[in-house]
């Protein structure tokens, strides 16, 4: 998936593919300063929880790479307001704090180098965050793949693939790998609206990946299991607690209540930059409230009364009792999460130590 | 709401308020011929189980309607065959055959007359449709809004309201009722992919009535549950068969499955004619398949891979135990369903007696 490379620095810019115009047009945004990755991040340009938290490591780096003629307090006041801007973007993915927090410290622990080498060490880290994140998706993939039947059904939402990481993607990584094992893989793609990621770029990605894949409206989600036409839902995630809650695209927490009606496994594939230890569960999870006109419009037309009220959240939490692994690069992790997810916390802890 | 009449008799034409420009343009088509009507239906112009219903009654009549110089052979041909393509439109309301059987029943019992006056009492047939349904969705109504709370807080899916009756409405009949009863009414629509009843017809009818409305998409409903912001569900339906199985719009089974996770009643509402007491179940009720272009396209804009499978079944089935009451013009009919309706099917026969 080279050719859809999602985020990448080119010469000291960055290179965005516009996801927004996806899949009718290829754009390559080419930005330069931190407020374009900003805008990409608000507008959608750059989505999903990994996606965002790397174009943003860039946007840090971009804050200060033409910066030539200041002293190093300006040059730390232009790279800590990058990271408070970018940080006010979007409120859900763990993912976007994650990579910040990473940019922080690579700032403070190159702070008396010259300028020159900070912005390097800057770069290298953004690059860094870049890279480890394809290589966790296939570790995602090899732990999930293991997980997924030798004819693996599939229903997904939204996009969690290469489009939302690095490259490879989480639950779309699962899917890769366990084709790469030998395993025989189809898969349902939610469209997922209002913006239709689904249908969009889940389609459009794995088609050009050469899998086998069938769009559905989300309200089909539920005749698909009650027909055995699938026999594993995966998805990606924004947010994962230390008890399990898993904060994802909205339309999530209703396929895990399906899925369990239909006793269908309900997976979640997401990297370790997704977890937020520091939360008790999903009721803490600060949930984005997007603009009525995403429902009110479809592209420019307008399909309902245009003074229609509308609830538009964009993610949902689906509690830890309806998820039935969760899949990291770590491994996987079952139930009960509070007591897994504290040994995962904990053998962290102790390599960081 | 004589306003937006939806299928009306005027001066040897039938005039239908084309729903599928709705809510950003109301264009009344006219109709002359029962070709127009089989069109009207297929491509949804008109469409709400009811409302099709009696449409296909009047497109018998405009079949007959001009017809001048043919002999009587010719005039039954003439019914016999729109009967027939009126027939073949859409397979899954119930109430479509059970118009057309009326009409058959309307031909067959005044074919000795002269045919002018057979004209005259197939549109006598169609009109008594037209009313009856009306009066039918007001008893509907009084019913229904007896089982809402004080303040109901309702979600919808899909339109089964006076757009898709011949007025007032089957499921929005019902919070017409509880309001006209003092109820506060709140409503939840459900957008209703992939063609956009919720969006375009449910909550245009309910602003332009003066109701408190959300827009939401379909797959928010889970959410707006999880957050006790709904009280009740309710819907109309498409078939019902004798063990209280529902077929209706695309979406509303999983509905039904959430609302019984969240523990908030699901309702139906539907008048006689959606009853199919032919049909031991839901497995047996024909679902129709829709053109998979409504689902890569987003009215004239395409936003999905062009090549991309699709699965676009325009109804799901929800099995009786998930079904809290079914509402009818002769009131309402609980568990077991077998034993209510079959009470039902043994006194609508000794009234037929």
């Amino acid at each position: 998936m080279e050719q859809f490379a999602t985020v990448r620095w080119h010469d000291g810019k960055v290179r965005i593919l516009d996801q927004t115009q996806l899949p009718n047009e290829l754009i390559l945004l080419e930005i330069s300063d931190h407020s374009g990755i900003v805008n990409a991040i608000k507008k959608l340009s750059v989505r999903g929880a990994p996606a965002i938290g790397i174009a943003a490591a860039f946007g840090v780096v971009l804050s200060v790479w033409n910066a030539s003629d200041i002293d190093r307090t300006g040059f730390l006041v232009k790279a800590n307001k990058a990271i408070d801007d970018l940080k006010a973007t979007r409120p859900t993915a763990k993912n976007l704090f994650w990579a910040l927090n990473k940019m922080r410290i690579a700032l403070s622990g190159n702070l008396n180098k010259p300028l020159k080498e900070i912005k390097l060490e800057l770069l290298k880290a953004a690059q860094g965050i870049l890279e480890d994140d394809i290589d966790r998706c296939r570790k995602i993939g090899k732990f999930g793949a293991e997980l997924m039947p030798m004819r693996a059904n599939v229903l997904t939402h939204c996009n969690a693939g290469a489009l939302a990481t690095g490259g490879y993607g989480t639950a779309l990584g699962v899917l890769r790998a366990a084709r790469e094992m030998g395993k025989k893989v189809q898969v349902y793609a939610d469209e997922t609206r209002p913006l239709l990621q689904g249908a969009r770029l889940t389609t459009f990605e794995l088609l050009e990946d050469g899998f086998d894949v069938t769009l559905i409206c989300d309200n089909m989600a539920a005749t698909v299991m009650k027909q055995g036409l699938v026999n594993a839902v995966i998805v990606g995630a924004d947010r994962i607690t230390r008890n399990g809650d898993v904060a994802n695209k909205i339309g999530t927490y209703g396929l895990a209540v399906l899925a369990r009606q239909h006793n269908i496994p309900f997976y979640v594939a997401a990297p370790l930059s997704t977890f937020d230890f520091d939360l008790a569960n999903g009721d803490e999870i600060p949930i984005e409230e997007r603009d009525p006109e995403e429902v009110r419009k479809f592209g420019s037309s307008l399909v309902a009364p245009e003074d229609v009220k509308v609830y538009n959240p964009a993610f949902d939490v689906t509690p830890n009792e309806l998820v039935e692994t969760i899949i990291t690069e770590e491994g996987v992790f079952k139930k009960p999460f509070e007591q897994s997810l504290a040994e995962l916390k904990k053998n962290l802890d102790s390599n960081l130590k």
